[in-house]
């Protein structure tokens, strides 16, 4: 056998304040502030997750649907190596991956068995409208490896610290933002979502989350969220 | 957005001592004697597993080609709890399950760059001939969640104490079996491969590993591996 075909259907579909890929954290549980519902389709029914409660974590297995159509390619420039050394792809998370099939571990926070069951879920790295293909849960005993040896990614990547002017203050209170959005931009941003090695202190980088658009700046160590607005679409 | 369909395509296919899913491990790292290849297909260059070595764990993500055709159910009875209670298929690792997908988590035991990359791999509980559609490396800060809480699966399942019978004894020789492969197939009836909640003392099971059939009986907490023979395909 040298082929081997397979049709996956969606089973739901993410509903999440990450509109646009920047500013997405790289890794799922970076950012405990992002919480997505999963909403199912309706012939997943309430039964269908019996028991899912007892679990604290869950792996959603989805597709990368906004790099469909941006292929693969071999080697990679992993962000956590400043883009300067190429690992290949199936030793990287990289979204450009053959199959494009996404694997994150997020917290349950709560099932909602109404019309359509819904999945309630943080530390979420997933764009809105990710198709979902699988949920199971998390097993410790099996999959909690602490000695596992994991090459050039040894821990956390280092926060950035995150600092509001007088100007994106006063925005922030002007549209009534509340304080899981203020800490879910805050959180996002000190992850520093600046494309690997770019260090340009006078560059205005803008992420849209929900639907507002949210500009900062980075120096040395230190974001500066500079303006809130509407955004436009 | 109601519907969304993805076509993957396998990247390369699983040689294992399980010919039949009969016998295989409910969950990897419980046999830590069952060794796997996967031999990638030739379009994924060693360029593309470059680095993976500096990982001690790799996910495969993998299509249950074996029960494809037999579908899937809401509801499912999980082993670990006798076959006795129902559980939500997303709140188990059945393999009957929307898309069939699998994912496990196997220690990477060598990278081997020959005319076709061969990833060497232990603790396998993938059927002979897997079509495996994506390779992913572990991350131990992100996926190793120690204190997490798992319901009904809270540690590996209690092993039986397996001993040998003569005659079994005296095949093995006479076949010149060798120590890896028995010690294979004591761990594997170490699991109790039995259906849950089926306990007939007098009856004879017969699990197939690589090219033979290993027949033996379980009764309060022992196996008796009592023949081993060649398979008959």
């Amino acid at each position: 056998m040298n082929t081997f075909s397979h049709s996956l259907e969606a089973i739901g579909f993410v509903v999440s304040p990450y509109k646009q890929k920047f500013g997405i954290a790289r890794q799922p549980g970076l950012v405990p502030a992002s919480k997505i519902v999963l909403q199912l389709l309706p012939q997943y029914s309430a039964d269908c997750v019996r028991g899912l409660e007892g679990f604290s974590h869950v792996w959603l297995q989805f597709v990368f649907h906004g790099v469909v159509d941006e292929g693969w390619a071999p080697l990679v420039r992993p962000p956590r190596l400043g883009g300067k050394q190429k690992m290949g792809v199936f030793a990287t998370r990289s979204p450009h991956r053959p199959n494009h099939l996404g694997l994150s571990l997020l917290k349950l926070e709560g099932v909602e068995s109404g019309k359509n069951v819904c999945l309630h879920l943080s530390g979420a790295d997933l764009l809105d409208g990710t198709p979902v293909v699988d949920i199971k849960p998390y097993i410790p005993f099996v999959e909690a490896k602490t000695d596992a040896l994991s090459h050039y990614i040894d821990g956390p990547p280092p926060l950035l610290q995150v600092s509001w002017s007088p100007k994106a203050q006063a925005s922030a209170k002007a549209y009534g933002l509340d304080a899981d959005f203020l800490l879910l931009a805050e959180q996002s941003i000190a992850q520093d979502p600046r494309p690997a090695y770019q260090d340009l202190p006078q560059r205005v980088y803008v992420m849209q989350l929900a639907d507002m658009d949210i500009a900062f700046q980075i120096t040395e160590g230190e974001a500066l969220i500079v303006d809130i607005d509407k955004s436009a679409s």
